[in-house]
């Protein structure tokens, strides 16, 4: 049998500067580089498992996973394939088909999908709308104690810490205290923000964390980390009757293979980025204030921005498309032509994007650029 | 906050002739550390998706999971994260909570893990014990016959093509053929079987089939294929109500990252070698013919072997254990001082190993070994 050429190759991708917001936080560090050689192969973190992925200790997980427990300021932390497999793990461990669950309403996608291939109802608090789609901590309150007046049974609270869509940065503390003063254990969704920004699930009252290795933790993916508090340890990590050291809801097993030694050889990485936070915010709305000068751009989500995701609308340049020869696609192409991607192709309306991790000199181009191309073509 | 070092090295493994059945279907051709190199950053294969990971064409998933479906002649293929996570994916597709499977006796741990994290409980077919252990198609049809007859409604059958601790090659055809006409869909379990020999799964009459891309795949883990087929489709890939594109038992999207780029770029590595098959058997029965001429080691499992996995019993090598100033480490230890690893530290009753992709000198080098090592120690 035959095989096509499937274009393995992603050198555009990685030799321009890329503002894909998905892509920002899960560039390697050299140190994760050279750990996704040592464990290229297989199952290559299997090599001394006694059967259990969590108690490895060469190459050590079991010390990695309680320096990430410490870290995100939770009992117990566990990899997963990632965010979403982590919130379908709790979901399936703490309810069943046609149980309700209350989600904010900048959740991403696979919040609701997890909840809908566990056959959850879910009650959804709505944002603020348009233009700063802000997650209002008092309407989480009157939905959540409206449906439980209302007699509904509510097994779990789902926040997105930020959203992928405006990365507006939600007021998990007080949100945390009115799930806690209801009785709801609260699940924080940190894919954007764990390995970007200090967590303190305690401190935030939430009783579940989920976190994003290949979004926002230097790690290649598919991983991520599940952050658990000991009372619920019981029954998220519940073992199987019949082979009595497997954790049931992990399937014995998560992250064989060579995406955990990414995560942790990255760690130290992630550790001292997060510490940097401020700096990155201060860049972030440096390049925001940039962008706003050029005309039709401005920032929508909360102002000024909380996190590197930003959601800019542009009619300015999708004017200038309506008149160009080359349509929408100007604009990706006239980046491109200064080695920047990650802006979709054709889209001119509005746009997101991510300057995490570039030098202040990037950014100061990368906003020249926007603004060159916007004179040049108006 | 400081972490530790967490030792992630693997030379030893990397470096000597490793036996561990584990890992020898799931060693990385050189393009696919090329291609892991390419698409090492988080969530590297994202760049053009357009909302379905399984319909990207840059790089080509689209075409490669085609190609798939082809290789392994079944009409659909997906990626999930490995063998289990597909067998949870059917299962939770197709059962509720309280439904009865049909499970094999030489069925992975992870099928009980998938099942007992679906609720679902396992009638399960013996094997014929020591020491063949060989699943019998006559024994399942009587095992799945009986419970009909006894009014149970089995919403499944599970058979493992090659199990893990004989490396007994099962006769899938006439159990997909007894499946059939009781009209109880087939799952095949072939983590140990696709990409290290041929599949036809329509031949073989088997609705669903499962491989895993670190144990047999010449993949970077964590990565699977399932396969459906057709009339399958609607119910195992149904799509979410809320995001029309997305398939819910994917959770929208499973191998974003690394793993898939590895398992695209083995292919034609694993297409050619699954055509030599035939010459691996034989690798497998002289290696075996070789070991067996050592007092006090057997093989045991089906005879001649039809698989790389065997498994021997060595009282021969727990004698001198008995009596060795080192115990039980001492076959370690003297393997390692000739650079072979891959037997557990401090086992001598008994071994699991496979000489898989090893040339014929070594494995020559590595029967002498096993040899010498009973003679000096006897």
């Amino acid at each position: 049998m035959e095989c096509q050429d499937y274009g393995l190759n992603r050198s555009v991708e990685r030799r321009n500067l890329n503002l894909n917001p998905l892509q920002r936080g899960g560039v390697l560090p050299k140190e994760a580089r050279v750990a996704l050689y040592e464990f290229s192969d297989g199952y290559s973190v299997c090599d001394y498992c006694a059967g259990r992925l969590d108690e490895i200790s060469k190459p050590a997980i079991s010390s990695f996973l309680e320096d990430m427990a410490r870290f995100i300021n939770i009992d117990i932390a566990r990899t997963v394939h990632g965010a979403r497999e982590g919130k379908f793990a709790v979901m399936h461990a703490l309810c069943n088909p046609g149980d309700t669950i209350i989600v904010d309403g900048n959740a991403h996608y696979t919040t609701h999908l997890a909840a809908e291939r566990n056959g959850l109802e879910i009650i959804e608090v709505p944002n603020s709308s348009h233009p700063e789609y802000i997650i209002n901590p008092e309407k989480y309150r009157e939905v959540l104690e409206n449906s439980i007046d209302e007699g509904k049974e509510i097994k779990l609270a789902v926040l997105t810490h930020v959203d992928g869509n405006y990365g507006n940065l939600t007021d998990a503390t007080r949100i945390g205290k009115i799930t806690a003063d209801n009785n709801i254990p609260l699940l924080l969704n940190c894919a954007y923000s764990m390995g970007r920004l200090p967590i303190d699930a305690k401190k935030m009252n939430v009783d579940f964390v989920v976190g994003s290795g290949h979004k926002s933790m230097a790690a290649s993916g598919p991983i991520g980390i599940l952050g658990i508090r000991e009372e619920w340890a019981a029954k998220i990590l519940e073992r199987s009757k019949r082979h009595q050291v497997k954790e049931l809801e992990m399937l014995g097993c998560t992250s064989r293979g060579a995406p955990i030694a990414t995560l942790m050889a990255s760690f130290p990485h992630v550790i001292d980025r997060v510490n940097s936070w401020k700096d990155e915010i201060k860049k972030t709305r440096h390049f925001v204030k940039r962008l706003e000068e050029i005309e039709g751009v401005t920032q929508i989500g909360v102002k000024p921005t909380e996190h590197d995701l930003v959601r800019f609308e542009t009619p300015g340049f999708d004017e200038i498309a309506q008149n160009h020869p080359r349509k929408g696609f100007f604009l990706y192409e006239e980046l491109k032509k200064r080695n920047i991607v990650g802006i979709k192709r054709g889209q001119t309306k509005w746009f997101k994007c991510s300057v995490y991790g570039f030098t202040k000199e990037q950014i100061d181009y990368i906003s020249l650029s926007f603004k060159e191309i916007a004179e040049k073509n108006r």
